[in-house]
């Protein structure tokens, strides 16, 4: 229908030198298709802003050499990763691009006292080592549903202690600048968008399967987080009504029949039934399997490990073949821990996916591994929090 | 993220008319906090370009009594709904009200040519009965994938011949004014959203539950069509790999679990085999039973014809369970013929969502029948013409 979408001018500017670089001023009019007087008036209100620097002469185009502008080389974003078991940690430039990096294990449900003074540690540290001297904005992700006007998460299930939690406020105050909350799932798929393989994908699915399974949307270019901030909540969707019992009180789960969890149960059970003699061997010597296990012993060829990879894609492709019939997206992009099982799991959720849905919905609809892998929620913060930044350049 | 939605001017007058009616010019400046200057020089324009003219002194204020403005009394648009087995065309004024209407069997699968040509003789019998001068827009819904853009159905199944067929391009040529395309349930959902038990919700399923079944997507206000056009075809999602085989060819989707044609399946099968002494007598008495015998069998008490509507109710809960968890509307509107199955429906659906999905997302979720019943389609067809003639007034 007939309406517009405007975005200011200050975020675009802002967002082209973030995504393409340091640009002539002559470039950048062409770019941005902006009328010079205008485009000179707003970089001279970015520059006293402390946005935009100038950085050294173009190459000649013939006549006098222009100057060339970019993000002010001292902008700091820090990008913040939380899961279930870890906290991921990047300070990086204006262009985005890591300066200091942590990763550290850590249970999120130490409540967020605990976890958010580590992450204030770390970043402490990050400016002690030299990585920044102020920070410009903080994006962070958690495990969970997140009201993203209130940047607060909500009702989280496995985030004891969590529940409303003023996680965007605390951080404001701790480093004296706007943060911006999101979730796990949702900062992957705009890290994927940003610089990975969705690049640029206005209607994708990402599927992150890791000890839990969501799901981060997509639809006309933005992230769609529904009406509670909980959209995308895929693992919680029934597949059979007699299967195992989920950590929600239900039965039969996508995530009860495959995720991170369910696969080091079943992988267990076959090291220990003796169905999967690579997996006994493995479990003699170190005690336990995981999934990674499971992925090297299909890589050599144990039929009962491919045989669970099979099934778990099999279980991943029908609920993705309804959402397909449902959303009709152009792209679905598979990432979180899981995705290491790689070929043999994503060629059978490609089947059922291209067996299952409207035909017109999967003519050209590729269904593709993460290309930014363990990466792809803290360059998605990174995004979120530059633009949390440009937005404050108004 | 930061980014504004600005509709144009003249579509926010020309909306505020049409759904709010004739008003003074002080009041419309409030209503669309507009200075008064640019207003009067916007209606000036509108008046001399036939959309708005001037409709008689408001009720005094104090001073000098306002004159009243209001849609051009002779905009004229045609809505039409196409159905499987249906033609349904009105001609309505500027404000949406029915001047005149028609309804007819016609099966869709005689073809573009022969249904169109109906379609077009109707719309001349109502300029020859009076109904209009000349239309100043036309939309069509139709049971199929639309590609809304380029105004052509795509690839749709139950529509033999109509494949790419202009669709759009005929009927601007036939009546020379603007027409839209859009596939029969978004129509549905935009008739409920604009008059309807959906007023002013931006995100909600429209669950169309006829022949077939289908599901209009409105996301943040607007409808959601998909890459291809094909977004909302839930008929199709899998419920049972060891169900009954679908008119698609795949075995146990919803459609052939449940819906008119499946449920008239049964419940023949039902008066037959003697499991339901309702349907068997009206059976005997007009040789088939329909949706409409089980309707009426189970409100006198009937168990097996209960026991289908609850059947029914479930599964098409199931599926709506996932869709709730994927993507976290604010409500659910339940619609198509099959709505007349009334309560019974509506509560087994109710039941499954309530218990399936993630509490967060239903803790405040209405599930509720349409209101626009029948009509819906019609309704959304003429809003969609509205704003397709509006926009044509840049």
């Amino acid at each position: 229908m007939p309406v517009r979408t405007v975005e200011p001018l200050h975020l675009r500017l802002l967002r082209s030198l973030r995504d393409e670089g340091a640009v002539s001023r002559a470039e950048l009019g062409d770019r941005l298709q902006m009328p010079r007087p205008r485009l000179l008036a707003e970089l001279e209100r970015l520059v006293g802003l402390g946005y935009v620097a100038e950085a050294g002469l173009a190459a000649s185009r013939g006549g006098r050499r222009s100057t060339l502008v970019e993000l002010n080389p001292q902008l700091r974003f820090a990008a913040v990763d939380l899961g279930a078991s870890s906290i991921d940690v990047e300070v990086v430039d204006g262009r985005l691009e890591p300066i200091a990096a942590y990763t550290e294990s850590a249970d999120i449900r130490n409540g967020p006292k605990v976890t958010l003074q580590r992450v204030n540690e770390l970043l402490h540290k990050a400016r002690v080592d030299g990585a920044y001297e102020r920070l410009h904005a903080v994006g962070i992700g958690v495990p969970g549903p997140v009201s993203f006007r209130d940047g607060v998460p909500v009702s989280p299930p496995i985030m004891p202690g969590w529940d409303r939690f003023p996680v965007r406020e605390l951080l404001t105050r701790e480093h004296g600048c706007p943060a911006v909350v999101d979730n796990d799932v949702n900062i992957m798929a705009i890290g994927e968008r940003h610089g990975g393989v969705a690049h640029s994908v206005d209607d994708f699915l990402f599927v992150k399967i890791g000890t839990g399974i969501g799901c981060g949307i997509y639809l006309s270019g933005e992230v769609y987080r529904g009406t509670d901030g909980c959209a995308g909540d895929i693992g919680h969707i029934q597949l059979d009504s007699h299967g195992p019992t989920c950590s929600c009180g239900n039965v039969g789960c996508l995530e009860a029949l495959f995720s991170g969890a369910a696969l080091a149960r079943d992988a267990n059970a076959a090291a220990r039934n003796g169905s999967s003699p690579a997996l006994a061997e493995r479990l003699s010597i170190r005690g336990a399997v995981t999934a990674l296990d499971v992925a090297e012993s299909a890589v050599e060829g144990d039929v009962a490990c491919i045989q669970l990879i099979r099934d778990g894609g099999r279980r991943v492709g029908s609920v993705l073949a309804g959402l397909v019939s449902f959303a009709n997206p152009s792209m679905i992009v598979i990432g979180g821990g899981l995705a290491q099982l790689g070929h043999i799991l994503l060629a059978e959720i490609r089947s059922v996916v291209y067996r299952r849905s409207l035909p017109l919905a999967t003519g050209n609809l590729p269904v593709v591994l993460s290309e930014l892998g363990a990466r792809a929620g803290v360059a998605g913060a990174a995004v979120l929090a530059s633009d949390v930044a440009f937005g404050e350049a108004s």
